[in-house]
């Protein structure tokens, strides 16, 4: 098992690119695992301005909003590395691997602004070549966006996206509960939503995959609603779902957790404590204090900047409200693991594939060629999504290697069978995070408890990609919603 | 706002009817606040066979079945109470309230065998006299269980009730996922199946209103398939709804939480740490450890007896696995408050209405007279569901009290405005609850997590009445729940 790796990307870099790795067993156990006393007793006071609980994207971004207006801030930050489900870790050759967000879209231009700032470049993403669709037991090939299916189903494809589109198109992102047909769309999965709108199995099936891709669930498990805030969200559906001027066109040179380092470098010595889990937040008599792992925090006003099912995992007084509380417990987060075989070169591309497949059976449904700009090593890695990514936890590493392996080979060629690396993990099994990319409101979340994730509590404020209104879900939208929340208390201070 | 309370009975015991209580203020905090302390010290250790999280009704009969079977248990409870879910508060006169469950059947053996156990009598709910429906703004009557409607609506609602029996009649309830239609029902709303099975406005709106009757969410919040479940967990959709013979048929002499009193008792002084919410559990060299506020368990095995949605907020090392935790994020707890107006008299009995009304507009939607077996006083209880009980979070108790009371005047009559005392409360804003009565699969759940939820992991075991396969979300359920429980962990010693 030397090939596979369970270290952070921060630890990797502690250890100057040391070589043995020990496995990720889904499941099992987190990189980040905690120390056996129940609490560790705080060994320091930090008093600032604002404390920010949660180092990802969002949090950090408001921790430079803030800073740069001259406030105070502390991060504490329970995995110990920054980037929360931005997170990159590296090959022994050095070669950076995104376990957590992967691509950047032209549309996204609040994280490509951080990044030209930061120092961090773009390439994009091999799109050359013909993609792979493995549907019904049988393999095809096709060139540009348009799968292979009959012209009925494709028309029928094609009006369901432009009838998702143009619901977007009336909707107002930051009130999706005002959308004229807001009652109805959340009263049905996308699911359903898709059987409304599409009759041919092969048109549904082409859809249905859609949502897997999306948010690692399953169709029947988000509401149809928050599909088209998704879409709105992004602009389009085709947005979202293209490499070529879409959601996937680029990749961050040296991985996407550089970012982040490099935010919280700027932040300066001390200013983010890591492997410290806030525990407890206490608001009293005009202060508010952080209860950390190691650190005590104690601010005027707290930003909560963690994925929405990990807020009511801390405890609070006074407490949460009921909405609040209550709309985390609606709002899962999806299912997702990756999977990435190494090989010396990217040798689909010299047989004219992109690397990009889609497939009807697991354990992968989705592929793309992320090699590094220079093509060397070539890198293909495939999601996990929804039920394939709750069904292979239970498999050992040598089931999900050959499992997926074996797809590599059926879609690519046997030279998928030799890679020089195979590593994979499960998001699901990571202590702070239990699932990825992103939560998905559940039919009558979005309606029923409307703004109360975002809603600020006393001198509590809430942000992550979840909060954001464009490009939600995304890293763009993690940067947004660390601008939003940082603008929003400062005029609070 | 002295008529209203915020005040456990076992506080209300220590204090022998004392009789200033302050108000139940939704959303701000509970009755049990934690200290500020971010974790109190350890007082005490203690060394058993078994520990125990939570003394509900699944927690002390598990711990009741171990005692007798000879091995030493200790039992932590985050409330100042023995009941959990189960939580009776009294008057100024001792009347007993149920905030919690209240309602107990004929077929409900096991909770009916464990009240007779501990000395708990029972009484029939007050059922005689004409229902009241208020529909599109118009009050009727009727007598029985067959409601105001044309008799195509009335035929439609009575085949998909004969529908919904026959699907739950093919359905192992320890296995719903092997239905022969699970898939299927697994990837539609409660809501969307109404609409397969029912084609009328009339039909629909009867139909839906079993939903938020059932498990306090809106009908499209809960996954068909664990509707089937239900019914089949019941026997027939008639027991889950029924007062004569049905699940509504008695309450219990002296309110439902004295049972779980009692049972407490018995397991000896000191058995039972209350307010001692549990933090941590750490499984090392063969011996589990509940780091508790106040004290700590060494255990060989540990049974965590919560709701789902509390399980993750427990940190576990080693850590829970993927499905567990995933499990626990797709089950959110109901919505749900309850309001309560006291009379000295039960006066609608006298206009021969049973007390009993349903609505289709809130805060209030359904009724019951919850008087004492004596009728003195008269208590009329609304339950408040779903969006309603997330809406009226938001209001001022004065706004609450002059709604409800408006509702309870428009069904019974005028003598409702002048109750001698008048209370609510929101099970949503309980720190340890966020919730009630029961945590409710979403679409995809039961399918695609199976077993996940009752699953032992390693030396720790899990039940609630969640867990329960008979009864399941009932009182009697959460009493199965717990001798099953026991008896794996038993196997297991």
């Amino acid at each position: 098992m030397s090939d596979s790796l369970r270290v952070s990307r921060r630890s990797l870099l502690a250890t100057a690119g040391a070589g043995a790795l020990t496995a990720a067993v889904p499941g099992v156990a987190s990189a980040a695992g905690p120390d056996e006393a129940p609490v560790s007793t705080p060994s320091e006071t930090k008093e600032v301005d604002v404390a920010i609980i949660g180092a990802g994207l969002t949090g950090l971004n408001a921790a430079r909003a803030l800073k740069s207006a001259g406030k105070s801030v502390h991060v504490v930050e329970a995995d110990d590395r920054p980037g929360g489900r931005v997170w990159t870790v590296n090959l022994d050759d050095g070669t950076p691997v995104n376990w957590g967000a992967t691509f950047v879209g032209p549309q996204q231009t609040e994280i490509l602004a951080l990044a030209k700032d930061v120092g961090v470049g773009t390439y994009k993403t091999w799109n050359s070549g013909k993609n792979v669709q493995f549907f019904n037991g049988q393999r095809k090939t096709y060139a540009g966006t348009v799968p292979q299916a009959d012209v009925g189903s494709l028309l029928e494809v094609s009006r369901a996206m432009s009838r998702l589109n143009g619901l977007a198109g009336s909707m107002d992102p930051a009130t999706p509960w005002t959308h004229p047909m807001a009652a109805e769309l959340d009263k049905i999965t996308a699911h359903t939503w898709i059987r409304q709108n599409a009759t041919k199995l092969m048109s549904q099936k082409l859809l249905d995959l859609a949502v897997p891709a999306l948010f690692s669930v399953e169709p029947w498990e988000v509401s149809a609603l928050h599909l088209i805030f998704y879409v709105r969200s992004a602009g389009t559906i085709q947005n979202l779902l293209n490499v070529n001027a879409g959601a996937q066109e680029s990749q961050f040179d040296g991985g996407s957790q550089i970012i982040c380092e490099r935010v919280a470098e700027q932040l300066g010595t001390g200013a983010v404590t890591y492997s410290s889990p806030a525990r407890r937040v206490v608001t009293k008599d005009g202060r508010t204090t952080v209860y950390a792992d190691g650190v005590t925090v104690v601010a005027k006003k707290v930003i909560v900047a963690v994925p929405p099912p990990m807020i009511p995992r801390i405890s609070y007084e006074p407490l949460l409200s009921p909405t609040k509380d209550q709309i985390c417990q609606h709002s899962p987060m999806g299912s997702v693991g990756k999977a990435v075989a190494v090989y010396d070169t990217p040798w689909w591309r010299a047989k004219g594939l992109t690397g990009q497949a889609t497939s009807d059976i697991g354990p992968v449904k989705i592929t793309f060629d992320i090699s590094p700009a220079s093509g060397k090593p070539g890198v293909m890695m495939g999601f996990v999504d929804g039920q394939d990514a709750r069904d292979w936890s239970f498999w050992s590493y040598e089931d999900r290697r050959a499992k997926v392996l074996a797809q590599f080979a059926e879609w690519f060629g046997p030279e998928a069978l030799s890679p020089r690396q195979y590593l994979d993990y499960n998001m699901d099994a990571q202590e702070w995070h239990r699932g990825c990319p992103v939560s998905v409101p559940q039919p009558g979340t979005i309606t029923g408890y409307k703004d109360a994730l975002r809603r600020p509590e006393g001198d509590l404020h809430f942000a992550c990609t979840e909060t954001a209104t464009i490009w939600s879900g995304y890293m763009d939208g993690a940067v947004r919603a660390g601008k939003t929340v940082a603008a929003e208390v400062q005029a609070a201070l």
